[in-house]
């Protein structure tokens, strides 16, 4: 295929650049071609200085300001889904298409914000980053993160991950386990020399279905914990007695527990059972009660809620950055076939956030 | 490899001819060079009619006898497991190797009857068939069924499987269905959006780890019935709330249900969830009152006993043919590496079945 080099006008509207950046398909790990597009407009803009790594690209307007905040976002998307490139809807009010809300409108209100705010009154950071949709060990944010931290320092951080236009604070963090039931093996037609595994996960099963999840209260949101089986495995032959059976458990909890606490919640519910613990990410509180996020939340207005899923605030939090989910699509809708964003809402997200940018 | 045309010697005793049994390799599907070694040995005997049928060998008297019984034994062993050739116990007491017990010992008693038992009185047929330990499709004496019926017809049948000595009336059925829980998928951020299928199949579970199973007493034996989990399955992605869950259940049911009757019990115990029948065959009465069998187990002596397991007893009692399990082997150890035979049960079960023959 031939190479052809895009080129991102940022001086359009916020609508017109997302279809523009929607056009330009980069699945995860295919993000080269928006990568270089992105990063051919941001150096054309005489007060950034533009970075790059690997296919993530980091822009930084240096005004030694009293504050740096970060505005990031993934420019990677899923598979398409019939849904490239993007079209209007008919009464021209929404882009539909594969990334249109997660998130290539976000990526459009940074890049608007980066071409119009020359001289904002926080130092700005811009991060456009790859492979946010596939396994962690991949994420460009991540991989920032290790080779080049100093390009990640600042004092707040907005992802402009799908929220539908309000203020997303924290995350849950995320545990998944393996607990499982031993048995012994017997041919099946004589069952009860031996002991079914299967039948005994059915007290791992219990649990589950007699478990009422926290929704507790951190720095003022209301999480929605959750633990659920994702995933079960047994049997050894047609006829024969299993002696094993496997239930993968994710537990979703709030970021008033600490990736310990949570394990140890969970090996507290399947005490008698052999546990292990497959991945674990840390939550990230909400922080809205930090002076920076507070300034942000008040300037963008509406009512701040929590944020279920896991995104990479938490890898914020790890920095010790405070970090909130703000941006104009909607994550319900995520993924599918049927993905699109409100155009107004792209607009909206550009306006409030220039106006405390510039504030 | 160069062809060698094993030659077996009939006149030595039944455990030095389960030793040359056991020497010529015949895991299932390369049952020929036994298979042809059998047939030479007994077109040799002048009273014997000898039918082939792939690796199956047929032996029949034509003695015009008021009864004809059938002798039957599989020439197959499950693979090798560093258990060939056959030896011998320090104390000369045991043979060890594949297939010792189950059942070349029994197809030795086999031979020695079809080779010092001229003048039965009861007119007999030996059947030495392949592909018993595998595939049921597979199976030699159901090939025979098909291919040429007249010569299974008879008025009883006796396996000479693995039975410890002992008669073993009949036969357990055996039944595999799939149960299927159905949810709804969600994220498991927002694991209350879905229905966790995986959590609804605890009630599968539930009504396996309650069920008793039935001992009937079927024709003066007691059967033991089973209902197990052999599989389990279920999940979509590490983070989505499982739409689906499916639990393979076998019940082993007694000759007194038919198969109708075994899947209108399994549809009752799991009604309320989907239900598909993956395989089902019907078990053999133990048949111990019909004139002939009786005859047979008071010639043999001991106390019968019901057989749990699944065999080709089964294959008998659906062509009309009264049928039981009698050999010197010991089924609790075959397809261990350290299957073994008693010589002494050989002997044994030779001169009770010659002495039932001739009697």
């Amino acid at each position: 295929m031939a190479r052809v080099d895009h080129k991102l006008d940022l001086s359009v509207d916020g609508g017109t650049l997302t279809a523009a950046l929607v056009d330009i398909a980069s699945v995860s790990g295919e993000e080269q071609p928006l990568a270089d597009a992105i990063e051919r407009a941001l150096t054309a803009e005489p007060h950034l200085t533009v970075h790059r790594d690997g296919n993530t690209v980091i822009a930084r307007t240096n005004l030694a300001r009293a504050e740096r905040v970060i505005l990031a976002g993934h420019i990677d998307t899923v598979p398409h889904a019939g849904n490239y490139p993007s079209s209007l809807s008919a009464d021209r009010a929404r882009l539909l298409g594969c990334g249109t809300s997660d998130m290539k409108s976000g990526v459009a209100v940074q890049l608007r914000l980066a071409h119009e705010v020359a001289r904002p009154a926080r130092d700005v950071t811009y991060v456009f980053y790859d492979c946010e949709e596939v396994a962690a060990e991949r994420n460009g944010l991540l991989r920032l993160a290790r080779n080049a931290p100093g390009l990640l320092s600042g004092d707040f951080a907005v992802l402009l991950e799908p929220s539908g236009g309000v203020v997303e604070g924290g995350c849950q963090g995320t545990l998944r386990v393996a607990v499982r039931a031993a048995g012994a093996r017997a041919h099946t037609a004589r069952s009860w020399m031996g002991d079914n595994a299967i039948h005994k996960a059915g007290a791992i099963l219990d649990v589950l279905r007699g478990y009422t999840p926290r929704e507790p209260v951190v720095d003022g949101l209301r999480y929605h914990e959750g633990l659920n089986a994702v995933a079960i495995s047994g049997g050894v032959a047609t006829n024969v007695v299993p002696d094993g059976c496997e239930v993968q458990v994710n537990y979703r909890f709030a970021p008033d527990l600490s990736p310990e606490q949570a394990i140890a919640h969970v090996r507290d519910l399947f005490s008698g059972f052999e546990l292990e613990v497959l991945d674990v990410a840390s939550g990230a509180r909400p922080g809205l009660d930090a002076p920076v996020a507070g300034a942000f939340a008040a300037a963008v207005g509406g009512t701040p809620r929590p944020k279920l899923g896991w995104t990479d605030v938490a890898r914020f939090a790890e920095l010790g950055i405070p970090a909130v989910n703000y941006g104009p699509g909607i994550s319900e809708i995520a993924h599918t076939a049927g993905e699109y964003v409100e155009l107004a809402a792209i607009t909206e997200a550009e306006t409030r956030l220039r106006s405390w940018l510039e504030g």
